[in-house]
């Protein structure tokens, strides 16, 4: 018997992902079984991430017409690459024939410029997710957001469990279950501080204090993005 | 007042590594705060990786003759690296000056073969903790193992805990759980799958199946480097 063609997995590589975004879901995502996967970029030049080391494209916008499954990873780049048109005109063109189009993390903001979550609802990182309404989607303060084909997971980490998640609607229950189990996927935080209602009350301000020193017209950004893209 | 000399990260990257194992805690410890973090590997090529993308070493065993934290990620790649003398090499050097020396799934059984777990409480991947005792360390079935300037995690995944316990060691506990909620880490897997005591025994089964098509004299190869480094 022939083997099945093979899935396609594009993830977008943006300048200052949080590289974390990309790299846990490819991981599991690497494991489903007759997949191809790639990062693709603008050129072929390495990108730099927030974490001191850059990814390396495996192919360009031009290189990647279609794909099978789009993952759209977040970060402080976000807003910058939600700002460059090529970029979003490559991810409405992917997205337009893809079986899943998904995001992790501010990726969600991406998908969202890109007009493919109007009516949808998603979720993003904690901090960013309420910005999705400004794009018609619905926010939804959940982990991982499955609606029709778009799958959304929140801040970085739970990319992991987005992809699990993706994993058993594609290849089954017990094939995620495995690949869990390979990547011993049974966490243990050392502490109890994952989201902001588990944050204490000075962990949440110098979040907030973060954010307004590195980015502090982020959400102003975000807004006027909206507001053209409406 | 001078800021203090930044700390110097650095993962070792070599050929068929599990690139989670070094993208999870790369990019919980980028957030230190006044960290330099670095890839290093044998030239400065792009490595491949289990998951079908390269990562690009920052620098070569040459560049970087010292180190403040070296972190040693695992994978099916292992075995070759600790094969490798040079590699050992530049692992016993950059070790012997480190405040902390680390790794990550596997990653462990390469610190073994380097001679630095001996007399050291360690773990490593579930399946392969136990092979840790034919180099003279202490297999812990723990998540995250500290043992003086010695700190091990368990498979994957668990680089990301590991990365985290370490954080709170180097820079206290609220700079660890400020981390933690910049990265919603507030898991949630969708399964219940992620140690050999929780998966079912089918899925047991198929990662041994795996493991005995995809790498057959693994557990041979490792017990002849250990028998050779005794």
């Amino acid at each position: 018997m022939a083997e099945p063609a093979p899935l396609h997995i594009a993830f977008l590589l943006y300048p200052d992902v949080t590289q974390l975004d990309l790299t846990g879901p490819a991981q599991i995502l690497s494991r489903l079984g007759n997949v191809r996967l790639v990062l693709v970029a603008k050129t072929r030049d390495p990108v730099p991430t927030d974490a001191q080391f850059p990814l390396l494209p495996g192919a360009t916008f031009a290189d990647v017409p279609r794909t099978d499954i789009l993952c759209v990873p977040g970060g402080f780049g976000t807003v910058a690459a939600m700002e460059d048109a090529e970029t979003l005109a490559w991810v409405r063109q992917v997205a337009e024939g893809a079986q899943w189009v998904t995001s992790v993390c501010t990726g969600s903001l991406l998908l969202a410029a890109a007009g493919l979550l109007r009516g949808y609802r998603a979720t993003s990182h904690w901090a960013s997710r309420d910005q999705l309404a400004w794009f018609g989607a619905e926010p939804v303060a959940e982990r991982v957001v499955f609606d029709r084909n778009r799958v959304t997971g929140g801040g970085v980490t739970a990319g992991i469990d987005f992809a699990l998640a993706l994993t058993a609607r594609i290849r089954g229950e017990a094939h995620a279950r495995f690949v869990q189990l390979s990547l011993e996927y049974d966490p243990a935080p050392p502490f109890d501080s994952g989201s902001p209602e588990r944050a204490d009350p000075a962990t949440l301000a110098r979040y907030r204090d973060m954010v307004s020193r590195f980015a502090p017209d982020r959400a102003e950004k975000v807004r006027a993005i909206a507001a053209r893209s409406a």
